[in-house]
């Protein structure tokens, strides 16, 4: 097991109606001026917005709001905001949404109060946050677990580039999750949540690392939990438990917890987050899900008793210990017919995405060749091009 | 689902050496004066002590120290503790050993911060803390969980009470956990730790709540993991991945995660705490191996279908659903041949508990039978005897 430092200090008020805690918790910490960050017109139409605003004033906090927020957060919405709190003297970041919307916030409550710092700069690691503002999320999508991570991805549609970072200042100081206000969440995107909460567990599962049994058995918990509530909510949109436990797995999938004792890349989210950068229409979950076979068929030799495990834990594959593969590539197989049970995408091509992109693809992966991703199999530009052929 | 808050604020730094960070992560958060906190001579011994002055010294960190901490904490020790802290304008506590010693420091660093509230009626809960002195735990043995846990048990000898109460403010800043620290711990104080690990887990397992399936697979991998990782500590004390294993189990099974949506209250701990309370030499761990057998095959019936997916789930007992009882049934016996295995008590006699002392601590439990226990069977004070007269 490999030392680690375990920083999960986003408190979860989790549950029915827990947004109507928000003017409260956010006056407890001494605020005084808010932006309410959101994305598209559903938070607006559903009430939530009007509902936010009523419950800030009621405590006589202050607010300016910026809405419009992409699926893949834009650079250029967040330089605005940054302006806009600038301007506003706004000393707390609300953000109302999923992913994008929390990422976004964390990157202008970190450009605001790192004025010196062209925000760019924390994505492409050049720099790193010294201080942030507060901020809180109420969270309306269970995929990206950006609620409770320390990770933060914003894209740069001038370079078309789509960038991570972490940093202990992307933690939200609190985080309000009350499944009910995923009910409205359609099949496609819910199928898309799924797909990322697994993968943020899956991916972790294949991180170099020894020894990790607990770590190992809480991930497996994670996975299988949300592939049945992923499920179950697209089956039936109103079926609290399903939403419950979809929602509290985002969370749990992404603070660190399913990473505890092992090495760390996301290696399949390096791979998609090229697609979504070149191709914004595709959202992030269904690109995970349609890279994931062709790069477990591409890597799986490399620790044939970890894919065992997954196989059999997992997938309950009945091990033929005589011929390992088979048993790897059932599961494999179990995985991609899961996938396309909840009707994901299992070909980039499905997606749009043209055999002539592959080699820029892989280039902008690979940082121009600059670049292995690390796993158990080291992949560099050969073998990442390689694997956008096969999942071509 | 129930509603529920999470809350993990306590930073853990785990793995090998981590506890040479200390003087550095105490001089970060600005204090000037420590307390050094510890239990009985392994850790001088061990010379952990002195190495932990000297990495204070090397930051310049004025401290104190209070040694001589017992099994279980005394209020007389706390009250000590306040003391010595007012004396010394102390501004940071650090513990030094198990749950005995963090206890004893939550207590102190809590009762130093409330000048105006007398120590004990925090263990009453006559009253709440309202702040606390900085505080952080190097954890030298697994077990109690305290030092990511909210709850802080004492131990008032002269009234023979052993009181715990529940706050946010007995949240360590940090814990640092080293398993080489807990190499030299004994077989019975591992067993004993193993015992109160999964107990912690198991207890939460059985609580009230419905529809909570990712925190019930949750909470069957820690109760798994840390029932192996006690035998093979046991087996081999130098088995680096068992006690890392083991450690961060303790973390995990007492600091919320395994009762997300679930209500709370650890009943075997209530009927334990008024053992150890009334002999004090009683390991809380050996004392809840020795009750929990008798209060299973009390309860059980209460709720069948959570103990048979406990007996499938946790010793993978095949169901014979014709007879639940027998496959439950068979789940407890396996878990009290697990007790047995590790040269733990499955009954209170064996622990020196004398017969006509049940009714008093029946007595006490109950608060002179003003307190029905919950969980899915209620337990008053007729039950409680009931199941005490059982363990005997």
């Amino acid at each position: 097991m490999d030392n680690f430092i375990y920083e999960t200090p986003t408190k979860v008020y989790f549950g029915r109606e827990t947004e109507n805690m928000v003017g409260k918790l956010i006056k407890e910490t001494g605020a005084k001026k808010v932006l309410i960050h959101y994305g598209g017109s559903s938070a607006i139409k559903s009430g939530l917005i009007d509902r936010v605003k009523k419950l800030l004033e009621e405590e006589s906090l202050e607010y300016v709001e910026l809405g419009g927020v992409l699926a893949n957060p834009e650079l250029s919405m967040v330089r605005k905001g940054i302006e806009i709190c600038k301007e506003n003297n706004v000393d707390f970041v609300l953000a109302i949404g999923g992913g994008s919307v929390l990422d976004s916030a964390k990157d202008i409550a970190n450009g605001v109060a790192n004025p010196d710092v062209d925000v760019w700069d924390f994505s492409t690691q050049k720099a790193s946050p010294k201080a942030s503002l507060k901020k809180a999320a109420i969270l309306t999508i269970s995929a990206a677990g950006s609620e409770m991570s320390n990770s933060c991805v914003i894209t740069n549609s001038e370079t078309k580039e789509k960038r991570g970072y972490g940093s202990s200042f992307n933690r939200m100081d609190f985080a309000i999750e009350n499944p009910e206000l995923t009910y409205t969440v359609n099949a496609y995107q819910t199928a898309c949540g799924a797909v990322d909460i697994a993968m943020h567990t899956i991916e972790r599962f294949f991180c170099p690392g020894e020894d990790t049994y607990l770590t190992d058995a809480v991930a497996i918990a994670v996975i299988k939990s949300v592939m049945k509530a992923g499920v179950d909510s697209i089956n039936d949109p109103e079926d609290y438990t399903a939403r419950a436990n979809m929602m509290w797995a985002s969370s749990l999938a992404h603070n660190g917890l399913t990473q505890c004792g092992r090495s760390f890349q996301l290696v399949v989210h390096q791979l998609e987050h090229e697609l979504s950068g070149m191709y914004p229409s595709i959202a992030h979950g269904a690109g995970l899900a349609a890279l994931w076979c062709s790069w477990a068929r591409y890597v799986y030799s490399a620790n044939i008793p970890r894919w065992l495990q997954f196989a059999h834990e997992v997938h309950n594959v009945d091990i033929d210990y005589e011929h390992p593969e088979v048993s790897i590539l059932e599961a494999i197989d179990r995985q991609e017919n899961y996938y396309r049970s909840i009707n994901m995408p299992t070909r980039i091509s499905e997606l749009g995405v043209k055999e002539e992109d592959l080699e820029t693809l892989a280039l902008g992966c690979t940082r121009n060749r600059s670049r292995v991703l690390s796993g158990y199999r080291k992949l560099d530009y050969e073998d990442v091009l390689a694997i956008y052929k096969m999942a071509l």
